[in-house]
């Protein structure tokens, strides 16, 4: 017998900012840097491929006293049953008993957690003088990964929002992604500064990008080596099962290339597809040695980084540490026998 | 947005009886062989190698409509904080949608469902002439363990309880076991109709057993080959992680030995030690094939016969599925916004 809290979506959605994401997100890779946090195996199964799948990823996060897994499931066919396709579950356990503290609905958590993680690479990579963000999808996520890095680079002034897949989405989605972007910034103490538009031409909004997001379904390179400038930073979100690509192996071949774990980036992530074809051996450094400052990230203004994000159970544990703490200091979600 | 039911340990026994459980893993073991249902990758991660350590064991299980996950954390030094040393947390899925069903206390489940597991090997390979049953181990499970056997092989008239590592304890814990089994077979609609006694000599004990319940810690053998008589049947209960083990890896040489899932009996099953000393080249068949009656169990009255049970996860699923579905009959446990 035991008590724990249960954190429903709106609990987190009231108890959780872009700002506490970020905070949560770097911490989670300088502590995995640091040994302080572990990343246990992957459990991946398709229960129809390309239709329904689900994810399980654990670990233990030392600083916060915590281990925990998050159980994240897509059934792509569930928005025409009125339901979500993305259900996300997150239980939270004591380091050093065992004992269950929390039961988290994880699907807020993990917009904001992945919005931070693309925001951290721009954060550490970009060139300083960065002015134009391109944002490859319009999906769910896409409002997430601008307002993050909007906060994370402010000296942006333009964003441009272009799908590959289905170029005219990019204006229909436009004024609902800059709705998103500005309440999320609004909910983070401040004001979109940025001007948002949409682009049909995916090569045209690449060949101007100081900074570039990705966060699409898609199996194939959407973005070719030669619209890439010198010193734009990609930071690649969408690739997190085998198989998955965005951008052009070439582009990596001649980047800076980082990711957030460097066993997951090869096996599920963007840097999957470079690898099998031998061109490119190795990350550069997981992001949390640079943060940690004992790699080097951007070296010049010249080259093209890539930060290769496929997601891993410690950015979950941190958001779920800052949510825990500051619900248990609230007195937010309901606690129950279990 | 979804809804939530929370089923807490005083819950889960108010509800799960050992028939239940019995009733639940044979179908979860037939299900398995039926490919009805899957058992994903298992994490096992040691925090202190001897001393904490936790599992996580998921898949699916078509029949009943769910997927899901047990989340199970041992901390040995938990009873000196006034803590109990396992936990054990299962999340319930809808397998249409992946929306989560139910939190489950899963610490009663294990006992019951880890129970019925040695039981079902008993009344599959055991001689129908069964009188004497012996348990090896006096720890939390034992009960449970031979509650459920007497259950499933009314026949027995006999228990008798040894506990190698430290044989005093078995006239210690007599008492409290034979009580724990008569309210268990009590809630079960029976009465015991067999004798308990202790024995601190286990060869003498294991020399005259028909049927032999293995449930330890060990990491060596504690049952020699030359004690088990010509017919008797061992299920093994204890080995569920690389290096236990319970029994003579020549009984397994000798023996007809059969198990719950092939793969993890010989990766961390009590099948390990005599598949390493190539005395065991493979299971004459998972249990679920002989449950179909698709392969032969036991073949003539002289074998000696072994269950490997390392617990699947299908155990706790088909368990926790009839568990839901009592649970929604009877408006038990708290329903609550995820």
């Amino acid at each position: 017998m035991s008590r724990i809290r249960i954190i429903s979506a709106a609990d987190v959605k009231a108890l959780f900012t872009l700002p506490m994401a970020i905070e949560a997100v770097e911490r989670a890779y300088l502590q995995k840097h640091t040994k302080q946090g572990g990343v246990w195996p992957l459990v991946f199964h398709e229960f129809d491929p390309g239709h329904a799948d689900l994810d399980i990823k654990s670990g233990n996060l030392d600083a916060e006293g915590i281990f925990g897994l998050k159980l994240v499931s897509w059934f792509g066919a569930n928005p025409d049953k009125g339901l979500p396709a993305l259900y996300g579950t997150s239980l939270i356990c004591d380091l050093a008993t065992g004992t269950p503290k929390a039961l988290l609905n994880a699907g807020p958590v993990t917009d904001l957690r992945t919005g931070a993680a693309g925001a951290i690479g721009a954060k550490y990579l970009a060139r300083k003088d960065s002015r134009e963000l391109v944002m490859v999808g319009c999906g769910e996520l896409s409002p997430y990964l601008v307002a993050a890095t909007l906060l994370a680079l402010p000296q942006l002034r333009r964003v441009t929002l272009v799908n590959p897949h289905h170029p005219e989405k990019a204006m229909q989605k436009l004024s609902a992604v800059t709705e998103k972007v500005q309440a999320l910034l609004a909910a983070s103490g401040t004001v979109c500064q940025a001007t948002l538009q949409a682009e049909t031409d995916v090569e045209a909004a690449v060949r101007q990008a100081d900074v570039i997001l990705t966060a699409t379904q898609s199996r194939a390179p959407l973005i070719r080596r030669q619209w890439v400038k010198p010193g734009t930073h990609i930071s690649c979100v969408g690739a997190d099962m085998s198989g998955k690509q965005e951008i052009d192996e070439a582009i990596l071949a001649d980047g800076r290339v980082f990711g957030d774990d460097a066993d997951q980036c090869f096996s599920v992530g963007e840097c999957e597809t470079a690898a099998k074809l031998g061109l490119l051996p190795a990350l550069c450094a997981e992001i949390g040695a640079v943060i940690a400052g004992e790699a080097p990230g951007r070296t010049d203004e010249q080259e093209i980084t890539v930060f290769d994000s496929t997601g891993i159970a410690l950015q979950d544990l941190a958001s779920a540490a800052v949510i825990l703490r500051k619900a248990e200091a609230e007195g937010v979600g309901l606690v129950t026998e279990l």
